[in-house]
């Protein structure tokens, strides 16, 4: 992935690089959000074929010297490479459980470094599925962020997977990597908390849930994937919740998905997701 | 349709009143906030068969008793009886001419009264329809609600198909009747002007479109329908509001379409939509 | 619920009976697929208070004759009461796994009898769930019916949930109660094996899934819950089937839960869904 | 546009072209359907700037040598340039007026040769909007394919817009371009006649429209765009075939606007849609 001030030649200049290591492109994407000086963002998957084909590391320093032409911030991993990633839980378990299936059943490439959660009862559940559990308990008055600290120090990011406290602006930046959130309400329209009963109160006739990183900002990082779900006036906060968790898992697991395969670039308040 | 304070016996009471008058009940629905001391909400449509059948001012006149007895708000209608409507207008075209499409086709069993616009420019198109059209120059300065309220004195309800100029409490208390507005955004997300501006500016990965009875409070009147589609990182500013537009058209006749067949019930800043 | 020709006074009648008994009503809908001479179908869902209220058993048998005259098919239940149901499966886990977890999270309230599968692979997670397991090596050659009949003997009604083999006419015959399958396509469209392979191959741009009563027809019995996902020219057939699986999870889910509140009503080729 | 089989270096290749003659990628696209020998799609939007730009003759000029030795199918177009269309139609004339209203609004930019109708109906309407109409009286036993084979000459690409009579193979290889039509079914459910009656028979859940290119099988052209909407039991075909037009408009709309911008490249049985 990479990401520079749009100007003529990039997709050329890529491409020949490609080339000439032999590579050929599998897939790409490319946005530019104006192709007069605008932001230009390009995403390629090649396959370098062969015994002798380059690890990531020396592609990287091959690649080094054109993507300081271009003046652009980029990466290259491995296709098999894998991230590690710590999950946070409290109570409601639905989130979890999905990504942990889809975990088990090879549908999530990702290393699953733990489990931790302020609530004990998921304990029993994770290592079944031979997950480090950890609990720690955290709540509003001491939210234990140095423990919580020193467990995530390993991982390449976060999933809150409906972790009900809110990080602190110094965790943030102390932990400095991607953290991806559930938020309870088709955003910006619900932020806070008790979506369900806000959504019921308006009387609104959709729905939704929406996956997002954290940012200092509650509720406000950039949009991932939203779901939605039509509901009627016989929904009740107790159906709408129950709705509602169908809608949180999926978006959840599927910004997750999306983050494994690289296809999300942040930029701003808003997300490219190729 | 009947709405009161929920207890026994009311669905007993109202099917044997049907019976008694010779009635075949062709749907129903109910719906209760509580069944202890809630409020009960009920949509009968019946067919009383016959040369002989009493219209519906003698039934209304013979279900008065029971209704007052039950304490109930209620109405009574004929099934092929037209409310008479008004369309206020300002220059995006696109409502009008889906409602007018329908209206012609015979899918919205309306009596158009006349199409009100601060735009000349939908003259053309209205007359085709041989529906009549008024040109008043109503602006930010001078809202012409005089003007208006006189042409509106006659109809039975108002539809705001995108009118740019919020009516004033005045008006809204002098007509008295219902009014449905569609909003160019999801609820109670984008409030205001320029939602798909905001959206854009959100980075919101769908967009959303609703209809909703006017009431003081811009914007938060009781939502009727909402409709939402998906949106990408690709979507322009343009682009955002041609999707939006289909969004507005469809949403907009869709609360009509209910509206006309009383499938409404307002209940504080909720609908019961049957 | 209750099924009979329709006619005048059914409401009435039923209604009045519940007010006799001294019951409110919580919930009512009607259906008739024709009022004169068609079929009507009602839910009601009622509560008599207080400790000397009737139980089941007695409402039957005081309901009993007016359902005589009405020349229905009806039952009672007890909200509390819960079916017994058996889970078939093979290899594909992401429909059981889903239904375990919504049942031991509290949102699918049955009595999970048993899960039986012809893959020894499913039973860690099922006991995990302390539900039993039984393995029985099924296949193309040998069905095995005669063993899963047996276990099928008690419960009210069985899921298929992503069961590969057919059940012969003779096994439904005997078992004579409700099944409910899972297809992994959006039917009527795409029957029998491989779907999603001929999904692909026919290049649609939306998917689905479908929950159906089991008949002898295979494929072709009365659809419960669709649910579809927009696909592309980038899917292929892996990413079909992993978006797929989320609608079969999800579709069964809800096919079973609105089962489980006894708001279907089979009717020939077809299904009202309250 | 370009089309061919897959192999090293074509991004590459194409990418520097575009550079060399001064010009700046706007958008672009590729897919592989496999990058061992399959074929390879891609579509790049690019700006020459400045007065002395090439014209699209000069382009296509210099682009040939290139284009020979990858051995590619390929298109360049200015985007500027119109395609001239006509469509056809018979009784029902939602989509027509669809098409008519986006095409007047700006929304599809297009050159609207002619409307062509059996049913004399539409005249008023389509000479309001100044679009020459054309009464040809086809039918199942003269489909007068002649007389509209002459009209269409001069068209790059025909809508049928409900046309319900089929054309011939002859005509089809006569006319020799595009032709979408709009099929009012989720295709490949309900084939050929009253899908509607078809999706109500078989007690389905969710109905759909499929916009296609016609080929010689009928209602199996390669499948450009579908849309869908719930249904529910209480759905009569009279409801069914409302929600069907709305499906109908829309599906087509957004086929056409894609051909429009050259986003639908044909391969085989399938579509790429970028």
């Amino acid at each position: 992935m990479l990401q520079c001030r749009d100007r003529k030649g990039i997709v050329a200049a890529v491409s020949e690089f490609i080339l000439n290591i032999g590579g050929t492109i599998l897939a790409a994407d490319q946005h530019s959000t104006d192709p007069l000086n605008g932001v230009f963002f390009m995403r390629v998957e090649f396959l370098v074929p062969g015994q002798d084909a380059p690890d990531a590391r020396s592609l990287r320093d091959s690649f080094a010297p054109l993507a300081g032409q271009l003046g652009s911030e980029w990466t290259i991993r491995e296709a098999d490479e894998r991230l590690r990633c710590g999950i946070l839980v409290s109570k409601p378990g639905h989130c979890l459980f999905e990504l942990l299936y889809l975990w088990r059943s090879g549908e999530l490439p990702v290393d699953l470094a733990f489990v931790l959660s302020n609530c004990e009862g998921h304990r029993r559940l994770v290592e079944m599925f031979s997950v480090p559990f950890h609990f720690i308990p955290s709540g509003r008055e001491d939210r234990q962020e140095g423990a919580i600290r020193e467990l995530c120090g390993e991982t390449d990011f976060l999933i809150l997977a409906r972790y009900m406290l809110t990080l602190s602006p110094e965790f943030l930046k102390g932990y400095g990597k991607d953290i991806i959130n559930i938020h309870h309400g088709f955003l910006p329209s619900f932020k806070g908390a008790h979506p369900y009963k806000q959504a019921y109160d308006q009387g609104v006739k959709i729905i939704g849930a929406t996956a997002h990183f954290v940012t200092e900002k509650l509720d406000e990082g950039p949009i991932i994937t939203q779901m939605v779900e039509s509901v009627t006036h016989k929904d009740t906060v107790v159906s709408l919740t129950r709705k509602g968790k169908k809608l949180e898992k999926h978006a959840l697991a599927d910004a997750v998905l999306k983050y494994l395969e690289h296809r999300i670039i942040r930029h701003g308040a808003r997300t490219i997701v190729f």
